[in-house]
């Protein structure tokens, strides 16, 4: 009888390995696919493309058991070859090959030039060409970077004391309502894909009085902007026994602290590639809805249209002001309206035209939205009465409400959102590896 | 101008920080929900349940600002009390009460009996009520030790160089084919809800050699057994430059012996609690599918009906074996019948009626299902030409071997079917928080 006892030892070296080891000068096996090949006659430089990075490996024909004109670019290989110090290559050091074994080849060349450090290319081309283009080493990352986040979120709030969930994401019709959900048909009856796990992840208060869920979430809007995704991955926590809602700004801005701190550290590479500045995250400023649209209303001369709303420039010009003003890539928006906040939303007892609840935006586009729910049924039921709602069309979730819940609140942020602005990028499409929009449902 | 510059620290204490602490003898604050009131007369308990587990409270009358008989079972309530030792209480301590402040109370009284040790009714019945059963404490324990599956199965991944990625649920139409595919209309396009990330975790390895995904995938069978689900959680893994398809058996074996040991060290309270014994994984035997079809047929007196197919009874039967011939829990079964696998997996070059593929059994049932891909371009059109599959439907897909892709292979790890095992459970709903089958779309 066979047995498999673990991870199988492999003789071939990582970047890390050959850096971290004392090599040069010795025979080492690598991998990678072929990224480049540049043949200037006497000697070629082979580049591999490896996970964490390029190795530059020279050929010198009379060194090497493989014909230079036998490979090919994207061909996956195992070299040979001595490890020298070499400060002008990536990661300070080359290959002089001996041996090449191709592994695997391709059957066409490429369409575009990947190996370049960026793709010299339009959006459209880059996103048709997804499969491919993500293997060049800036598109590639970008994504690692939106790894670093994903972590970020989830280590710190472990640390928090917070439980990972995973809910479902087909539900049933008529939970949050409104016009921007996928339909589709679950034998035989009706249901949707969920617009957010807000019901479930409020449910799991009642059970862990701290959740969080990293899970894509579906919108059927229908607009076309630099912005939206129909699909997108939600970064959701919740927790209980808040004494404010301003606990769960502090939450997020704790995340946010972490995860700077971890990208700085574990994502440099990326960053530097990228020439990414990291935002300071040490302090968040926290202003009301009316009180910053009368702030740019002021200092940008511009009239408030609707006291109640607040329009995609206004938010850019509360981000450049508090850029301007604090020197804040982020700015927290609270007591929105009551009227622009789902049912479920607990007014300010203060004023009940306005909910504790907020926004975050970061350089003036909203990442994250958040506050306080209600935790009483008999308040909530009265909130469903004023906006006509029918409480047997979510019996289910009005059930925790009904047995007890405690005071709580939490928010949802949109990764690819926050992986944009992080990376100073113009279209939230370059921060989702494979983007859902109105036109687009392939690759 | 406020200011948010972090977590907000908090007076009251968790379970941790009062064992971890000097506390006793001195009076400490602590929130949670009244789990349960035990009213002796002289003397009652208030049981608190947070998060981390059960805390016991000795309410006298005449210490405690608060009358008892106002105290609802399920309120969330902020106490005062001194910290005693006291062997007989949960974690080895109690408080003595003097001060009781309700934050929230529920409206009505539970339906069912929560705070007992287990939960005394049916399924059907816990899962109707499931908002609120999820609290009794061994329902919710069996959700805490699935959260150290998936913590195992990324913190693995990472130490083995993988990157995490997420890709779309809402997929083309025609990708792997099949009838049990949720279909729906998307802006005027038919599309389907992704059954498997296998396309995109593999044109992923072409980016970052090896990849991995926890998400959400859904399967529209009709069937409602106790082993299936029709959306449930995927762990899925794929990696480049293999040597064979030994190696992704390889590296779930390392995944299971990691989390095995984290579960141990971290989730020991809920293991024991669920009487849970974890099982040996420093080996798990691989047996050739036909072999094994062999074996059982010879051991239990079992006719051989189908030689390409492989019934439930017989999993269960080849569960059997191993557990009595070899002590394992667990079994690699290799070499699939091409015909029973997709058109992507490789056929073995021995004998191509069988392919370079497995699926790992857990005490007689399929957790996994993986092996080694096609990686070659012609090769996959000659087998999607066998097939009579046309290369256009699935284009974005063929484009990663048109240009070039590295030997690879990955799995596919059901995360309810190997908790549901884990925990012994006999239906595979008993490990998902809010299960989706044929009749069942809420809560």
């Amino acid at each position: 009888m066979e047995f498999i006892s673990g991870v199988i030892p492999k003789d071939d070296l990582t970047i890390e390995a050959v850096l971290k080891g004392d090599y040069v000068g010795q025979t080492v096996k690598m991998r990678g696919a072929v990224h480049n090949i540049r043949d200037m006659g006497e000697v070629a430089f082979v580049i591999l493309r490896k996970a964490e990075g390029l190795v530059q490996c020279v050929y010198e024909e009379k060194a090497v058991d493989f014909d230079l004109k036998g490979l090919k670019e994207e061909s996956a290989v195992e070299v040979l070859g001595k490890v020298v110090s070499e400060e002008r290559a990536p990661h300070g050091f080359e290959l002089h090959l001996t041996s090449i074994q191709v592994l695997s080849e391709p059957a066409d060349i490429l369409p575009i030039a990947l190996n370049k450090y960026k793709i010299n290319t339009s959006l459209e081309a880059k996103l048709m060409l997804r499969p491919v283009s993500l293997r060049n080493v800036t598109e590639r990352a970008k994504f690692k970077i939106q790894e670093g986040i994903v972590r970020g979120f989830r280590d710190f709030l472990m640390t928090q004391g917070f439980t990972e969930v995973h809910t479902p994401k087909i539900v049933a019709r008529g939970a949050e309502g409104g016009s921007n959900v996928f339909k589709l048909d679950y034998f035989n009856k009706k249901a949707e894909l969920g617009q957010s796990p807000q019901f479930y992840k409020q449910t799991m208060v009642g059970v862990y009085d701290r959740v969080f869920e990293v899970a894509p979430v579906f919108r059927a809007e229908k607009h076309n902007t630099t912005r939206h995704l129909n699909e997108y991955v939600s970064l959701d926590f919740e927790m209980g026994y808040i004494d404010s809602f301003e606990d769960i700004m502090a939450m997020e801005t704790g995340f946010l602290q972490y995860t700077m701190k971890l990208l700085a550290e574990e994502y440099k590479k990326e960053l530097d590639m990228l020439e990414v500045q990291l935002p300071d995250v040490s302090r968040i400023p926290a202003v009301r809805f009316d009180k910053a649209k009368e702030l740019v209303s002021e200092k940008y001369n511009r009239r408030i249209r609707n006291p109640f709303d607040l329009e995609p420039e206004e938010e850019l010009l509360i981000g450049r002001y508090f850029e301007e003003e604090y020197g804040s890539d982020f700015v927290f928006v609270t007591h929105y309206p009551s009227k622009k906040r789902p049912f479920y939303a607990m007014d300010d007892p203060a004023d009940e035209r306005f909910t504790l609840s907020f926004d975050l935006l970061f350089r003036g586009l909203e990442v994250t939205t958040g506050g306080q729910r209600i935790h009483d049924y008999h308040e909530i039921l009265k909130k469903m009465e004023k906006r006509g709602m029918n409480p047997a069309d979510i019996e289910s979730y009005l059930m925790i409400f009904r047995y007890g819940m405690p005071p709580h609140g939490g928010l949802g942020i949109g990764l690819e959102r926050l992986t944009m602005r992080l990376l100073g990028e113009q279209n939230v499409r370059e921060a989702s590896l494979f983007p859902r929009d109105v036109t687009r449902l392939e690759p």
